[in-house]
């Protein structure tokens, strides 16, 4: 099966998104090299950064696959690129955190790196002109993202089981997930599917032994050596779950 | 029965604490004529101010305890003073909206004014130093606010309740209640109480005919007539309840 790229219909701020030719239940969505933080007022980029993106998630998308969490792909098109199912999405940033950082650590006072005793989970209303902005389950359900409360639970189950999957995974590189946010949306039959991407540009990954960030944060901080955490993620990810490329 | 005032405990925005003489178990609670509004940043004050508070809170206490609610009151000790139990206060302010205005609007870009299918029930963490941020429910269990998610959902109730009998007093006396605020107790029975006050200090109250603003609104955006309108919001809710000076 080979898919050809079409017209494109969005263009965001890490990917842009394209029509696949004869495929109108089809995306081709492209990885870039731009990264932005603080809702787009900081921008940047490394070459390379949209292959990495693009291979890092793969990665993980298989693994968490192979696990039972169903997700959006239907066929990587390296170096930057992926197929996936054109899904009905959540508007509804969901985020899950094992270890208190970021917004919330500083929303309460807490100093980053406090690990929590259960996994936070999170929700996010999308929306770039608000600025994303934190929501509680009644807020989510008063805007209309879900229809129901069991929706925003199923919401939150799905995200804990993504959880579970990319901390053991991480733990192995000896990387700790420290927070992670993923997008996701609903086929025909309301059935959930994983979207968008996992990279270093949507999670907190910190050395086990160093606590060196291997993540966005170097960007959004200026810390430096965004381009060698995000190859050192890659690298460690392909050895320890034995692959090649993908 | 008579009370003696001790000595102070707590000097706050808007009223004091006192211990009340030989009774370990109550609070002496003084409305103080101070305003203050974003986080005390903006300051003002008026003569009587905590006089009508302390009427207004009044008139409203009387009624919700004759419909079932359980408050902190003890005794009324006019003109600015009551005495109240002494509570273990929960750490969560519970904010009811009927109608969208204030930090809710703003924060989804929804025009003021936009009336909601069911009330929105909203809490926030009691902390000044943060400036009370907004949680949602698996925040405020991982601060430890509550012991369970049952108890959140009991303070949803009661804020419901609560919103249910303010809601129809205030239609009677022609003025729409918008949101409100209020903040609860527990006994050592860990029964729940209502405490604090209910005033045009944290509600909002627009007038139904005119939609003229009755609260503290009109000092935060200095829209001016703070004064009249506390008192026609008193002289309103003696005239619908049908009492003289309580």
């Amino acid at each position: 099966m080979s898919y050809k790229k079409g017209k494109e219909i969005y263009d965001g701020k890490a990917k842009k998104l394209f029509d696949v030719v004869g495929h109108p239940e089809l995306l081709w969505q492209e990885f870039k090299d731009s990264l932005t933080a603080f809702n787009a007022q900081k921008r940047g980029s490394f070459e390379q950064k949209g292959a990495l993106n693009r291979e890092i998630s793969a990665l993980l998308y298989e693994e968490l696959e192979s696990k039972g969490v169903t997700t959006h792909r239907v066929m990587e098109i390296p170096p930057t690129a992926i197929v996936t199912k054109k899904l009905d999405m959540v508007k509804l940033e969901v985020v899950v955190r094992n270890i208190l950082a970021g917004s919330t650590a500083k929303k309460f006072g807490i100093e980053e790196g406090k690990p929590l005793e259960a996994p936070l989970v999170e929700f996010y209303y999308k929306d770039d002109a608000l600025a994303d902005p934190f929501v509680s389950d009644d807020q989510a359900l008063m805007l209309k993202t879900v229809r129901s409360k069991a929706e925003l639970d199923e919401l939150r189950s799905f995200g804990l089981k993504v959880n579970e999957v990319l901390k053991s995974t991480m733990e192995r590189a000896g990387i700790d997930l420290v927070d992670f946010k993923i997008e996701v949306g609903r086929d025909a039959d309301r059935r959930l599917y994983l979207a968008d991407e996992i990279s270093p540009d949507c999670c907190r990954l910190w050395d086990k032994v160093t606590g060196q960030k291997m993540d966005k944060d170097r960007f959004r901080r200026d810390l430096g050596g965004v381009e060698e955490a995000y190859r050192e993620v890659c690298v460690r990810l392909k050895s320890t779950l034995k692959k090649g490329s993908v």
